[in-house]
């Protein structure tokens, strides 16, 4: 679906060849800086950006199905790039062609080393699947030039981006080339950042106090994560999208470098992000405004950013914390905001996104300026398309947050069929899951080390399972004591063929809230396995808020093949307090409610919005 | 206290006598129109107006208590604004000064006639304090200019204001000048008003588009009641304040010229605003972006904007339609109004106001950009000081709406110590009314028609009041088949000095929202006699959304003589759900949930805020 439907779409958009969307003017730009045809730049001051991610994601598309006419236009896209870089190794249209001597002196707002940032991660997406060195050699050179640029060292320039993405993007150009100056250039851009005086303040300053964007002023002065030094930082604070790839990085460099403080403020930063700025959907981002954090335990249903975006960044950090300490509260989180926010932000068709993936929608209060961002159905395409081509890269990489590897141990952190070589020590270790999870709740994993070898093969136990069984080429396997940071081990003289099959028990859950969250409590969501549920007003009418589940009422939950898709529903009945007796007056003393029964159909989440648009909740009233 | 706090104070804040106040230019800016000193025009464009509220806050201050002092200043400062005044009439410092050849180019925002009718206000207030027609004459003198310029005929300008005011103020203007002039002028900005082409867009147009406040683009086509004419229009639509300003001019217009098409659209526009977009405390305006209503039912407690000068507004509406018709659910709104949102405006010392009065608040949020219209505590002063001198101005003319008088019978609204004469056909009826009501349920009426006369007294018998005990001269009165309207009707031959008692009863009550409410679904509020109650931080610690109210919950009414000046609390027991057995956990399966007992203190909502900085809320949830 991406290869068919996003890949092509967005190619003709960043050549201004779709008559009905907003002009891109990406391609245009690059053919301008070099020098191929004359004009102005347009667009986003960040547009570079979006041709970047054309080539990410067509990267991870050719690592999983080549196709030769699809490289033939990226490796034309490739040439314009080239073309566009300047001398020095410079790689910016924008300030090419309109402001060739302001080059670094607006990195608030200005987005040079994220558009960087973007171009490396492409580079190396295109390398692993081409093995073309091309861009990825247009890229190590910008990265060396902006390694003479930014540094502690005399005349360098003792700044970073106002919105995190090199950081991130710096680790992968260092492990695709193992050439450890980028690392030493990701890690000076985290430790510098923050430090005292200001350096984005001062850059203000010095610019004589210019903004592209004037409203960012309000934003406050955690936006950019450069209120202090990232060690310091207590909380999750500010842009969120910023935020996530900024903490990705840094457990990329704590694994990298083994630096303990760091890795102790990812911890911190994890704890308090998950344990009390996350959405049960695994979106963050509480706040429209700034697109970002608010407080702890701040989290309106109705009012929420998060963003597609932020969820992918969630996983990115999720990942790389997995990668540090194989523990399942990672795998939790990152299965929580794939299955969920992250699947819900595509429609099922793969056309239509979502920016903001609220909990609680009603289609008339999104007229209104409180909740303008938030959209009762997917939008075609956006000026500012981040989003979609972020779930693409990360829908098309998925492979590679199955599992990971210590020396004895593979981890199995998620369940998808699929197959998977991994070096195990000096074992080439080859798995092939078979399954239908989440439809299913058996999976079966088939061992091959290639011979014989002795490790351990460590299943994750979801938070959502209250049991896995497990056996061994058809023998029931004692799980008792073998549960270690959530992942059940199972060590023995693996042979080629073996088989491993679970069973994760898959009951429907009612989850609460932490009481401290004021928009859920007396509410509860429905879950079961990594999918949280919803009610939709296709199913169940609309004021949804007039329904109430009792404490007692039976769930069931019933496969339909022919729904959205094919999904599980979960059925119920709730009560309905209605304002039919009511005769229309606005308040009155409460006398003994007349409720009439109203039988409920819950759908998951991520398949909201693909019906008539109408109202949703995840949250509903319990008593 | 009204006149030993704001008026003093306002006095200096006008001559920019406080210095650690924003400066205000007021008076500044009438003494350079008048040619006293030079310089330019500073502060708002409709600066004026606060001069003219100030002198209506004085003249009403001076109707209930002469002072020879504060009339000498008040007599210096119209001095002032008479010289300002042009030859023709014309009287606006922003235009004299600064753009004298753009009068009545931007009706839309720069409040020409807003900050005129004001001033005529302010002119009656005085003249019917002072019998001084100085003032009067000036604004006569603006009046028939402003006639003259605005109408339907050859060379007139078919436009009206951006801010409703003079309509309800020329209505004034009429009734102490008895020229139908002033009606006529006022008519024609109701019936001009929405008519299609859009004057005040034509008049954008003209002026090339500028804007003085940008961001009003986006607050809606409907946000000056000018998106159709009046009478077309069927719900309570836009500004609050406008809207409830206009509503009064329209009722006024039908209460003097009969117009049937006028009563019928106010009486439309009265259901939807007091049956769908009131608070519980009578406050009105659910957004705070264009300071506006939003849409039916959408009443959040905490996003509020519940302006004070918007309920006071909402109490003019309601006069105006009891005179149109007296009929005890308009008193029942102007009590409402009256007794939560109004009082709640100023802080128990008079030297506070809030201009927003939320239902709902946690301090924190206060600081986060959707709530940041919301304040925690009461404000000293605003630059924009609408609020306080507009609750000054009602309570200091309270008596004026406490009866109101058809031919042969006399309408007691509401229930206040005091005394008024009253002309009821030929007969001059003099009524004292002896009660502590509200913190008393019993009253007193004495009533001295000069000898004898056969009359009606009406007696409202609040909504919130069950069943209302009369006697007369002792003797208990059956009240079976006298309640009309709302009013028990006592009619006899009044003798001088007969005594009417009435007994209100005065429950505790537990109220609901109709369920179309989402916010206040599952949730009560209570109230006793005409106040709406409120739990404090002060009395019931933080976290108020963890508390739950039982049904069977027994409540108990009790006299705090000691407490916030002397009020009733509402004591009762709760059950709180608390976060302690969490561990930090965000989000977990349900669990028979572990809640404690706790004691609850409800206060008066009037009387929050008047203590330590903390968390209230009006509507808490029942099971």
């Amino acid at each position: 679906m991406v290869k068919n439907t996003v890949i092509p779409y967005q190619y003709e958009a960043i050549h201004d060849r779709i008559p009905e969307a907003e002009k891109s003017f990406a391609i245009q730009n690059f053919r301008i800086a070099a020098g191929h045809e004359s004009g102005e730049f347009q667009g986003m001051v960040f547009q570079d950006s979006d041709v970047a991610k054309w080539l990410e994601a067509v990267g991870y598309s050719l690592q999983v199905m080549p196709d030769p006419d699809l490289e033939r236009l990226a490796d034309e896209v490739i040439d314009l790039v080239a073309a566009a870089q300047q001398p020095d190794g410079y790689l910016n249209t924008y300030f090419t062609i309109k402001e060739p001597d302001k080059r670094w002196t607006n990195l608030a707002e200005c987005h040079e080393l994220y558009c960087a940032g973007h171009m490396m991660e492409a580079a190396v997406a295109y390398f692993d699947a081409t093995g073309k060195r091309r861009l990825l050699d247009v890229m190590c050179k910008f990265a060396d030039y902006i390694d003479s640029v930014f540094g502690k060292g005399e005349g360098q320039l003792q700044g970073y981006d106002g919105h995190q993405e090199i950081e991130l993007a710096l680790i992968k150009l260092y492990r695709t080339t193992v050439n450890d100056r980028y690392l030493k250039l990701s890690k000076y851009f985290i430790d510098v950042r923050g430090q005292s005086p200001n350096y984005l303040t001062e850059e203000w300053e010095r610019r004589g106090r210019k903004t592209f964007f004037p409203e960012m002023k309000d934003f406050g002065g955690d936006y950019a994560q450069a209120h202090e030094p990232v060690r310091q930082q207590q909380q999750a604070t500010g842009h969120a999208v910023r935020a996530v790839y900024m903490y990705t990085a840094m457990a990329d460099i704590a694994a990298e470098t083994g630096d303990v403080s760091l890795y102790e403020a990812c911890k911190r930063l994890w704890d308090n992000l998950t344990g009390k700025r996350m959405y049960i959907t695994g979106a963050i981002g509480s706040q429209a405004f700034g697109e970002r954090f608010s407080y702890d335990y701040d989290l309106p249903n109705d009012l929420a950013y998060a963003e597609t975006c932020a969820s992918i960044g969630l996983i990115f950090f999720a990942e790389r914390m997995l990668r540090l300490e194989p523990n399942s509260q990672y795998a939790d989180v990152l299965e929580r905001a794939l299955y969920n926010t992250v699947l819900a932000g595509m429609s099922l068709d793969g056309k239509k996104f979502f920016y903001v993936n609220p909990l609680e929608v009603v289609p008339e209060a999104c007229h209104h300026h409180n909740k303008q961002h938030v959209k009762a159905e997917r939008q075609g395409w956006f000026g500012c398309a981040c989003c979609p081509p972020n779930v693409a890269r990360l829908l098309s990489s998925l492979g590679n947050y199955v599992y990971s590897t210590s020396e004895k141990t593979a981890f199995v952190h998620l369940y998808v069929g699929g197959e998977a070589k991994l070096k195990l020590g000096t074992y080439n270790v080859r798995l092939v899951q078979e399954t239908d999870f989440p439809n299913d709740n058996k999976v079966a994993v088939k061992v091959f080390p290639g011979g014989e070898a002795v490790f351990s093969l460590a299943f994750r136990q979801p938070n959502w399972c209250p049991t896995m069984r497990i056996s061994v080429n058809g023998e029931p396997l004692l799980t008792d004591g073998r549960l270690m940071n959530g992942y059940i081990m199972v060590d023995r003289l693996w042979k080629d063929g073996d088989v491993v099959e679970l069973e994760l028990e898959m009951p429907i859950i009612r989850m609460n809230a932490n009481p401290l969250v004021r928009e859920t409590i007396g509410k509860v969501a429905l879950q079961r396995g990594p999918f949280v549920y919803c009610l939709e007003e296709a199913d169940n009418g609309n004021l949804l808020h007039e329904l109430l589940l009792p404490k007692e009422a039976e769930l069931q939950a019933i496969y339909q093949s022919d729904l959205l898709g094919g999904v599980t529903i979960i059925r119920g009945l709730a009560e309905r307090t209605s304002a039919s007796e009511w005769n229309g007056e606005l308040y009155k003393p409460a006398s003994s409610e007349t409720s009439v029964e109203a039988a409920l159909t819950f759908i998951p989440y991520y398949a909201w919005a693909n019906r008539a648009c109408g109202e949703m909740t995840v949250w509903m009233r319990e008593e």
